[in-house]
């Protein structure tokens, strides 16, 4: 488990990069890299039992991204088809199937997502109908829509499959259940009789991912293959239903919290490209005399880039703590105990919208102030937009899920006010809601985003209550003020951002050497101060600040950046990304991003020739007007 | 001139979709493209001389759009390489360049960006030494990153290249001038000796363009090769001042404007995709026996894409009013008037970056409200944002721009405080600086903006000269403000955006049917309304708005998204692109996304067989334990 020793694996990184070959060429080269970094990945992952799963699943995440620029198409086999057996097998099925799993005998995925629905898992329309004669499922796809479409090495990769499907049983239906397919010949490869397979096209990113589409015209598979742990069909066709549904929620939990920690990562890369070449770069000349200036002293320049420094920071803290929840709650929920999972539940609805939003925003910006030079592949800026943009959407859509968190939020305002009582993260909503004072300090800020929250809730409860008064049925009441709802869930999630930064910054700050916790406190101020000043709506409207008050934290935003600046390229160095890493020509360590960017374009194939056969073929004639 | 008689042309539409190349088929494919489709313009335009320029450049666009879904590498050969013949070259220079040019005998392009400078001209490090011995120039790059960098077409198309560098003559420096430099043998094709040429690799976007690196070694062109229409230089190396620099402003303004109309087109067809989609997605089941709604029918959805409609529009309008000032500037600057150059200039210092920061932002949004599909790129979501991103940087990086217009604005509102009159579009800074009222009308709001910009640039202006109080220089007083100076300049671009938007629509509009008349200016409440809430924090310190206002703008913004939604498929219907510029699965007129997301999945080269060769070679014996 060395990343230097994984990462000077021949033909790991010394390939043509990515983005000069054609898409076939990215799948094959893809699955030559795979095959290569698995194989030691295995026999690496043997000699390092004791390592926990979380840190295995780091440095897989971290070496890959250095590797594939992107990712593997075996990556569901282990992040989807591998847990759901386990999570979703009964004991038979899980000593079966992951025997042949784990040593990769055969390489799975996991079919949910259709043409036709994604996030809205009710709406899935494959069909597994159970025959009691014959003891088997049909799987079929009774319309184009209920093709399944996007699973990871789906299209040419994997030979198992783990499919969604809807389980009818006489005629009855009885929900989304987890079937175990067979999908290609173990000898061939071919794709087995009733099975349609193939690849869904180019994308914005993962394409040596190999995600495909699945569709089935009455394929047969045994009793045996659907996933049982749960819910059971008995041989006579007797269904037999699962314990509590909720207990699933756990898994989407743990999804969620690893984006939100994946975000921080992706951010702290961006950041470290841009921040390190606008230490080199240098352009105008505001004082005649003097040379021309880093464009990192340019305070707009650092307007656009230490906040990137500061989220990542606030990100990670957050998912961290996030993760002791998470393992505290799971203990809970092992041992029967469910209370705790709604507020959870709620806030990772809030949490993964957004970190994605901020995340790709500022990454995007990262990308921006590289200029020209940052549409450039070879920076990898905007692969890794690419990339984190994806987590806008899959595990659950960022609207969607605010709109999740918001019904958990209205649910417990309103209890509140019948006086139930408030948990947890959702305390705080018991407080005042006004703010008395505002003195300007950290926590009088923290606080008043807080006060922002209950305000924002309360008052659309207020709205929906008002349009239902107007005769709108409770659904469209709800569609009516959706806009509010998701302003409401991100005032939430807001001030449980701020709030978990800076308390947990406090907390490891505090064994720090004092020169170390300064700076480190001083991203806190700056992120906290740079959120009142994005949302100084919200604090004109709920707490009670002033003209003057909006000018002093402006001034004290501007001073901030100079304080940080000294520290700028350190506390990007501290991500402490390898080169390979960061995989880009202008973000590495030596600072030589003009002649980086110059041997990089020197492997782009077309530079391999000084005339390219087209200028005989057709540019010679069109200019001599003999075409 | 018809769009279909060109689109259906053999060769141009009917090929393996770009996204499956190589990097170097993708060159060579739109070379055969471009030759194609300019022998047939040729032929075209002929037939056409009446039609005036910016018909033919409109035209260009949208079917270059459609054929490469990027652009050609013959694209600067008429949009830079001609024009700045025509307006740098003396009238010998033109008969010959143009005559060669016009025919395309050769191919040109032009290349002032450098690896190390881009938006920053005084910076460029190309030298052009004048040899008075031989009367010859010689061309050199005496550092790495004096490299030219960016020019489309440079790498392998184009065989003649003007080249921005800087004049030096008997020691001195005379600043940045253009010259005709030969590139490539017009026989072979071939770099000319002492010419550094290739490409600069793969980027974001304008994959098919060529773009390319260019470097000197001592390269000699004779004295006749300086394009000396402005600025001359004698055989003896007596250097000739040209007329006022001030004239070359016009052709940065011109093109600004462009990128404003390119901005509004764009958005448009972006907006037409998702906007259509939605229209045939169904997702969720709020009442439980109702079928699942569109997703139009969701207002977060409306909310998402409504206002990228109305912005289309506003950008639209405010191109076209801007062409006219520019085209009564240019008979003014053509008769010396240089009065008005100024306020244009930051006029167009606004617009060119609130135009491309709003419309990519909404561009992305439209992308994002496709859910998972978006990230196709078969719905050509992607691609479009890809381009439309890049003019964030080009013709002027837009922070920097920004600044610029900051300028005008602190020498203009400094020169008012003195009793100098403001002029045109400057003269609202002299009305009143509070808004006596709030009366929630769209006039009274698009005054609020005007107050807004008022204080914002006045506010600045203080700010600045309390800096230079404490001590600092005005450099560095400038450098510490320039965070609100941009925001200075974009409080008067959003004031310009808002009130031309519903200036030149009420014009339109009073000849229009009542029905239409009505969508139409709803649209402009909602762009109204929509920035009031924004920028809901400068209304609240501005403004004299209160909570209740807030309230009530948040309702009508609510009731007009439901206004707006029975005609929105009309709207977009109504920006009238045909199914082969749209390019786009999700978009299409026929509303087929299911079925066109398969059908274009099919043309992904990896499903031309059902099994992949890396299977016997790779995947099989890893899956048996042997590799």
């Amino acid at each position: 488990m060395d990343e230097q020793k994984v990462l000077s694996i021949k033909g790991l990184l010394d390939d043509t990069p990515e983005e000069y070959l054609s898409h076939k060429e990215k799948y094959e080269n893809s699955i030559r890299k795979s095959v290569l970094f698995y194989k030691t990945l295995h026999s690496t992952e043997d000699e390092n039992m004791s390592v926990d799963e979380k840190t295995k699943l780091n440095f897989r995440n971290i070496v890959t991204s250095a590797i594939f620029k992107d990712n593997s198409p075996f990556m569901l086999h282990n992040s989807m088809f591998i847990p759901t057996i386990m999570g979703q097998g009964t004991d038979e099925q899980r000593e079966y199937w992951m025997k042949r799993a784990k040593n990769m005998e055969i390489i799975g995925t996991y079919a949910q997502t259709e043409l036709g629905h994604g996030t809205f898992i009710r709406g899935l329309e494959t069909q597994a109908t159970y025959d009691p004669d014959t003891e088997e499922f049909v799987l079929h796809s009774p319309v184009l829509s209920s093709y399944k479409w996007w699973p990871g090495g789906l299209a040419h990769t994997a030979n198992y499959c783990i499919v969604m499907a809807r389980l009818y049983i006489k005629g009855k239906s009885h929900g989304i259940h987890p079937f175990m397919v067979q999908i290609r010949d173990e000898e061939t490869h071919m794709p087995l009789p009733g099975i349609k397979l193939g690849e869904i096209g180019a994308k914005l990113g993962f394409n040596t991912v190999n995600n495909g589409f699945l569709g089935f015209e009455n394929h047969r598979i045994s009793r045996d293959r659907m996933l049982m742990k749960n819910a059971q069909v008995l041989k006579d066709g007797t269904f037999v239903a699962g314990s509590n549904s909720k207990l699933t929620y756990g898994t989407m939990v743990y999804v969620r919290v690893l984006i939100v920690s994946n975000m921080a990562n992706m951010l702290a890369k961006a950041v470290t490209i841009a921040l390190r070449y606008s230490a080199i770069r240098r352009q105008s000349q505001p004082k005649p005399d003097e040379p021309e200036p880093q464009i990192l002293d340019y305070v707009t320049q650092q307007h656009k880039l230490f906040i990137a420094i500061a989220s990542s920071h606030a990100f990670y803290m957050n998912a961290m703590w996030l993760w002791e929840i998470y393992y505290s709650v799971s203990l809970q929920l092992a041992s029967g105990k469910l209370d705790n999972l709604p507020e959870l539940h709620a806030l990772a609805c809030c949490l993964k919208p957004l970190s994605t939003i901020d995340a790709t925003a500022m990454i995007e910006k990262c990308r921006l102030a590289c200029g020209g030079h940052g549409y450039m592949l070879s920076a990898n800026l905007a692969q890794t937009y690419g990339l984190a943009t994806a987590a806008y959407t899959y595990e659950g859509e960022n609207t969607v899920l605010l709109l999740q968190a918001a019904r958990s939020l209205v649910k417990a305002w309103v209890g509140h006010v019948k006086g139930r009582p408030l948990k947890g993260t959702m305390a705080y909503l018991a407080g005042d809601s006004t703010v008395k004072a505002w003195d300007g300090s950290i926590d009088g800020i923290i606080q008043s985003f807080k006060v922002v929250a209950i305000r924002k809730i309360s008052s659309v409860v207020k709205i929906l209550q008002d349009y239902e008064k107007s005769g709108l049925s409770p659904e469209d009441a709800w569609n009516k003020a959706s806009v509010f709802l998701t302003a409401a869930s991100e005032a939430h999630g807001r001030a449980v951002l701020l709030s978990v930064y800076k308390s947990e910054m406090d907390k490891r700050a505090a064994v720090l050497s004092p020169p170390l916790r300064k700076v480190l406190l001083q991203l806190v101020d700056l992120y906290v101060t740079y959120w009142a000043l994005e949302k100084v709506g919200d604090m004109l409207l709920y707490a009670s600040i002033t003209d003057k008050d909006v000018d002093e934290l402006q001034r004290r935003y501007i001073e901030l950046l100079a304080a940080i600046r000294p520290n700028a390229v350190g506390l990007v160095d501290a991500f402490d990304f390898r080169d390979e890493i960061l995989n880009s020509t202008l973000g590495a360590y030596d600072g030589r991003a003009y002649e980086r960017l110059m041997e990089e374009a020197m492997k782009s194939p077309l530079n391999a020739e000084p005339v390219n056969q087209t200028f005989h073929k057709y540019l010679k004639p069109f200019m001599r007007g003999k075409l």
